[in-house]
């Protein structure tokens, strides 16, 4: 038995969780040897709970943590095979969880009365109406506006998985709905629009933002998202978010600016060398430059983004051009990995190898953070020499997004700014304890302090 | 004293519910005279409250029914004005339950855990975004498109304030989804698009709609919202429903049902006149015709709608006058109203006289459904004689709509038909107690039924 895996990390790779249900002889030793057997397929276990008994046996439901379908069959398969034992149903947990959403619209008045009902609905909306006709500031907080906030997305970018389209995204907007609701009290909605054009995208969500106090833009793909972003935020007076680039590179700073201070850096003295120049690495140099490093390079899959590159270009690559490499260094990947302080992997799984990491400086700090499976793992980020390595399960955006849309709604901001971002990511790294990058996102206490930096940083600005 | 009024006319009419805040002198006899102050002014009083108490007083929170602001403003100048009386605070009820807004979006499932947001958000949420990739149909109930309507407004006939815009609509909307979340748990969601152009409109809604299992349109003026219904229809396969036409016919129609049995008639034999070719004259006509009524005709400001006619007519007019109106009358209104067995007011307030009802044949059934104020009040056509007479306080589409969409998502339709209506009215009809028009909307039973009685309606069809 290979003892070396902690459950906390078989589990941590596991993203399917199932109960099996199963029928088991009811003699000694018979649930050690379906114990065993389950362990021996390498499999850890959750609750194990009685459900049924009868004269011969007990049916026990238990909790297993494997990867996916087939997974989970080849152990029911081996479960089966063992005399006494039999494997009566499984349930998929995950999908049980996400039948008919994760998310509903309720009522925040009971509805018992007639008085109840002329309240909330005609004859007696009808003064709310005609007061914000008469004062559209009011409008504001006379209804759930100053909670409000769309979660729009084309579908086109999702996860790990790509262009999936706009319903098989939904999931992945319900749980950020989810979170926002739980985290911070904001009432989020998904809104998928069925368009991969820039303007067909930008034009649609203009025509409805009037129902919503700020957008979120979610797993759209690079370089529309930039575009898409770039022109809603020239249109709108409300805050345009895309989570994927600010969240992630919030949520990053936050885990440096603890990392740099426990390997005694200043940002202006580190190099930095991110790979990736999709959304998130964009945001991530952007940020990062803002903050006060000096020296950031990034790389695409073409190469250094250098000023005078033509291959492969775009005007937000342009962009990085003009804002990092200082140096305009146009070596190839392995060479610019040589001597830096910092790399960030917001690209593809396996593409950094340990003499890449092995050939930075002493101690540096690795963040391989492509999604499920990093530029290289953690594991092996250490063995070659990391003084700090994490990814992209420990870099979780909703650390920053509940509290920025919180502060920002708070005070009614026009936009999200990137001081807001930077109040956001000094406030988690100040709320993590001693030898952590980050604070438990659990802590609803968290998403209060951030959204209180934000709302303070947007009223210094004004 | 008027004692004619009953307290529960009185508060019917008076859509404001304010607490005052009052100090009263602690001396025998001072409440009495404030509360026959508060009588004297014509105000009901409903809940009295202490609040506190000192030396010399006692604070009572008193809850009184006004029609607005100027009518509670006189009432607590007149209070003030009494020996021993001070008002320390109005506090207007229905602006405080609009606060924030009447609906919020809340998590189906709590966070309190890592397991908990890996099962919600990623990574486990990845498979349920591949399951509906490979299998399309399974986004239905891996989803909560299953329960989730948009309500779509651009705010061109918000209730009987007309054209006052997207945000000041926006009470009402939450209103109607606060409605569906508590009489037939649908997650609905306001949509406010910015725009008076029918293909506009059109076009933002079907890029969107795939976030929607169904699509409500309300209070957008005629003749667009026909347009609107119709291209919709044309181009989503969910069912796409204006409440303001087929919402109120269907709640009519399950009066008329209930008002021709207690005056024994029979549709095919009795005449209608409908008074106003709108949204809901338009949708009533066509709902009548098909429940087997012979003899409708429809007034418009300029008279009757007849084959021929050249003025004030658009296409869904002119399918109303081929679909009604088979003696192609020409008459003006007064003469249309001699002899006929129904009247339906769909059109403004105070349009009919008590000589027009009187005109009518004996024991006629008067439906003055214009709001806040009917065509003729429900007490002049009493008087005029009607043997039945309801007005838009009774008729209220709430006790369709939410049974309707709970039906139609449950079945899966891609379309709300009119069979489907016309099992919502006769379910609502058979449901009313002996003696009364419709049946009580805040029974969740009501609701449960009709949705029964309209996915039944749809497996039909199909």
């Amino acid at each position: 038995m290979d003892l070396t895996t902690t459950s906390w990390q078989e589990r941590y790779r596991a993203s399917g969780i199932y109960t099996l249900r199963c029928r088991l002889m009811d003699k000694p030793g018979i649930l050690g040897v379906f114990m065993s057997e389950i362990g021996r397929n390498g499999k850890n276990i959750g609750e194990v709970r009685i459900v049924g008994v009868d004269a011969e046996s007990v049916i026990r439901d238990v909790t297993v943590y494997c990867t996916g379908k087939d997974d989970v069959a080849t152990l029911v398969k081996s479960l089966n095979s063992l005399e006494g034992v039999e494997v009566l149903d499984v349930r998929d947990e995950v999908m049980e969880i996400h039948k008919r959403g994760v998310i509903s619209v309720q009522s925040r008045v009971p509805i018992n009365s007639i008085n109840d009902l002329r309240m909330v609905y005609t004859p007696g909306v009808a003064s709310v109406c005609k007061e914000i006709e008469a004062n559209p500031a009011s409008g504001w907080k006379l209804t759930g506006l100053c909670d409000r906030v769309a979660i729009v997305t084309n579908g086109t970018a999702v996860l790990g998985l790509g262009d999936i389209g706009v319903v098989p995204s939904l999931p992945v907007m319900e749980g950020k709905a989810a979170i926002f609701a739980e985290f911070s009290n904001i009432s989020a909605f998904p809104i998928l629009v069925e368009s991969k054009e820039v303007d067909v995208v930008v034009e649609t969500v203009c025509r409805i933002a009037k129902s919503f106090g700020a957008i979120q833009l979610e797993d759209i793909g690079a370089p529309a998202c930039f575009a898409i972003e770039d022109q809603l935020k020239e249109r709108l007076d409300i805050p345009v978010f895309h989570d994927d680039q600010h969240g992630t590179a919030t949520v990053l700073l936050a885990a440096l600016i603890n990392g740099l201070k426990m390997t005694d850096r200043k940002p202006q003295d580190a190099s930095a060398l991110i790979l990736g120049a999709g959304a998130a690495g964009y945001a991530i140099a952007r940020i990062l430059m803002n903050f006060g490093f000096k020296d950031v390079v990034v790389y695409d899959s073409v190469g250094p983004i250098y000023r005078g590159r033509t291959r492969s270009m775009n005007p937000y690559k342009e962009r990085l051009a003009q804002m990092t490499n200082k140096e305009n260094q146009q070596c190839p990947l392995a060479e610019g990995f040589k001597g830096k302080d910092i790399f960030i992997g917001v690209a593809r799984p396996n593409m950094v190898s340990r003499e890449m990491v092995a050939s930075m400086v002493k101690n540096p700090l690795v963040f391989p953070l492509s999604n499920p499976i990093g530029e290289i793992t953690v594991q092996e980020a250490y063995e070659a020499g990391a003084a700090i390595a994490a990814d992209g399960r420990a870099i979780n955006n909703a650390l920053a997004y509940p509290g920025l849309f919180r502060g920002a709604l708070d005070a009614q901001a026009k936009s999200i700014t990137i001081e807001m971002q930077l109040a956001a990511s000094n406030t988690l790294a100040s709320l993590a304890s001693d030898g952590a990058l980050l604070p438990n996102m659990l802590d609803r206490s968290i998403h209060r302090k951030v959204a209180q930096a934000v709302e303070a940083a947007w009223k210094l600005q004004k």
